[in-house]
């Protein structure tokens, strides 16, 4: 039986299979306080075995998830990024490096994984109506699940949100709701709003969203062992926000453990890289902690990321700590210098939140944590076409005459 | 042997297998006057099977492709792109649609596909210096894999390149030259001065780059075999520009035929599509015509494919022709609608020279071309998060009270 269970108090309830109605969808919160995530059948880990190919992209992985890969539509296309070796990128992380370059999802990030699963069930259980609390990438993803699904979709930004990111979200045509109030309350006062009108919000840490989203990291250490004759990445560093997105790169390595396919001692230590300018995940951590306490919100360039009260930030601290890696934070100087080498050393162009990634591995390596002979995967979260660059250099472009054209090259 | 062949008059001469210098590499031009495109040698044809997996991406042809796959950076990894059946969109296009997004390759554009052949040619002949000439997707896309690969780039654009363009190529820091003077000139000019200089030109035609960007006709015919057990696309719908992704793209369906892996009466007919604003091809193909001539360049929104003198566009043609496809022009109405369709009701956001190819369905279905119950491909070659949407309709952000939300939902 599949189970909605707490890491933190391990409190386990069903999981609805069928739900009939969108009140009957599970909320994210167990009565302790912490959020609650999905946890497959016993019997399936015992059954599971590495997927052939990847060809079925996340839903390679459906096994694990609460739902099957839906036949046709843009929710099927989550998933398949590539995980690049970009040997060009060692000198300066100090390691070994490899790309998850998740901007590659039909949306430019790796929301799109967990907007296939959360959506799906939505509709699966009669809404019309989905919703989502973000002032980006999330936005984009949900509102363009929910078009290819038929569904409309009302999205909850802050009131202060930037046009450029307006324009982005408008492409999928939701209804855009500008909230103004404390963004960190809108939240948790969407989901229950929502609730009581029959308009699931699928926010970061849904547990359908945190299930689909899970596949990011399965995904890459699938691809690691294909690539390499078996072998297994020493560690994977990834941007914390939420903590939606780390809680499930931490629960999909626990399940490939608990289905025996990789054993306790190799397991990939799990990195976590926030903005220092907004790091309460990091804080907790330097501090000893097991609850992220809220800070105060600093500005940073890597602002998909600056969440000062992460509602899934105690549980990605959990997953972190108990992979033996742990939590750092970049400055902005790190994350832009990271970002202008992937693009001019790697040829990804990304945004400024997904360069933290590796800006935490160098500093990660010159902490001592990551050995340089180590294999490193660094996720980049999003695509940078989505994100104009705050801090282009001159662009140096030069003039000439057609005719003169052989002697300019 | 591998050859260099001429389409138009059949002339063939052997493929320099380990160019020892970048003089030696082929140049794109027979003496007849048209292009030559990649041959492989008919033993690798006779032996050619379905890849059982496209975990390789586009190396999963590394069969009929000029160079092996690299071992790591940003070249392993274009193409492996979804193939998205989009039922929601049926009734728009009047037959079952399918999307190939091509969106998904790493820096956006189908062009990565091209350039990983072509750069990685360059760069095992000894060259230090690539060039391109292009004012958009293949000045990012050659750029991206010079970086990557350790190599120079040097991106020739035309002096009237607006402001944003040349920011996206400037992510991947190329030295970009805007050259005043006829920018058809420009491209033929090019080649010559760089052929000269050690400096090879991959522009739109070179046979590296053609062969290259054969792969996403052959992934889209092996996704669509895999998810129909077996069945074919009966049509095939792209965007056509300098003729180079469309000339890749019937000589992938012929060698799939000449594989004895496609019967020729299945062959998918291939249709091409252009901005009527500028529509050199369909002009020649409407009079019956086997060369492309000149035309005058009208503005359109769909300014990627706005190319008045494809140095391509007769293979193309031919290749349109050979199929039993054909050729036709949409106008900038349907192809901002087909736009907002593909986003709207599929959750997908491409550039307006990629909806041309949903807008041409809807067009050859009303014509008869197509009919209500075949299975069309189109070819979205490009992702929408690179161009601003100059007619975004008004936002309709409402604004509400957070203490207001729950009556605002």
């Amino acid at each position: 039986m599949h189970t909605l269970t707490c890491y933190a108090c391990g409190e386990s309830v069903a999981y609805p299979a069928d739900p009939a109605s969108p009140s009957e969808l599970p909320g994210p919160r167990c009565d302790c306080g912490e959020p609650r995530w999905f946890e497959p059948d016993p019997g399936t880990l015992a059954d599971l075995s590495w997927p052939a190919d990847l060809d079925d992209r996340m839903w390679a992985f459906a096994d694990l998830l609460p739902i099957e890969s839906p036949a046709t539509g843009m929710g099927t296309a989550p998933g398949g990024t590539p995980l690049v070796r970009t040997p060009t990128l060692d000198d300066y992380a100090g390691t070994g490096v490899w790309v998850k370059d998740e901007g590659r999802n039909p949306t430019g990030s790796f929301k799109d994984r967990g907007s296939a699963v959360g959506v799906a069930l939505a509709a699966a259980s009669g809404a019309e109506t989905v919703g989502t609390v973000s002032h980006g990438n999330m936005a984009m993803s949900t509102a363009a699940v929910a078009a290819a699904s038929g569904l409309d979709c009302v999205v909850c930004v802050p009131s202060n949100i930037p046009e450029e990111r307006l324009h982005n979200i408008a492409r999928f045509g939701p209804r855009i709701l500008r909230v103004e109030g404390d963004y960190g309350r809108l939240y948790h006062e969407a989901l229950a709003a929502g609730a009581e009108r029959g308009v699931p919000f699928v926010n970061s840490d849904t547990p359908a969203r945190v299930a689909g989203q899970k596949t990011t990291v399965l995904e890459a250490v699938a691809a690691f062992r294909a690539r390499t004759d078996g072998d297994l990445p020493d560690a994977v560093v990834l941007p914390v926000s939420s903590g939606g997105h780390a809680s499930g790169a931490y629960k999909g390595l626990r399940e490939l453990r608990d289905a025996g396919l990789i054993p306790e001692a190799d397991l990939p230590r799990l990195y976590l890289v926030q903005a220092a300018a907004c790091a309460p995940i990091v804080r907790a951590y330097d501090r000893g902690l097991d609850r992220v306490e809220r800070v105060e919100r600093g500005e940073t360039v890597a602002y998909s990321i600056a969440n000062p009260d992460p509602p899934s930030g105690s549980r990605a601290l959990y997953g972190a700590r108990a992979t033996g890696g742990g939590c750092v934070a970049v400055d902005d100087d790190a994350i832009r210098d990271a970002r202008r080498r992937l693009s001019d050393a790697a040829g990804l162009t990304v945004e400024a939140s997904s360069a933290t990634s590796l800006a935490a591995v160098r500093s990660l390596v010159a902490d001592g944590e990551l050995d340089p002979d180590d294999d490193v995967v660094c996720v980049a979260t999003g695509s940078g076409f989505k994100e104009s660059i705050d801090d282009a250099p001159d662009l140096g472009v030069e003039t000439t005459a057609l005719a003169d054209l052989g002697e300019a090259l």
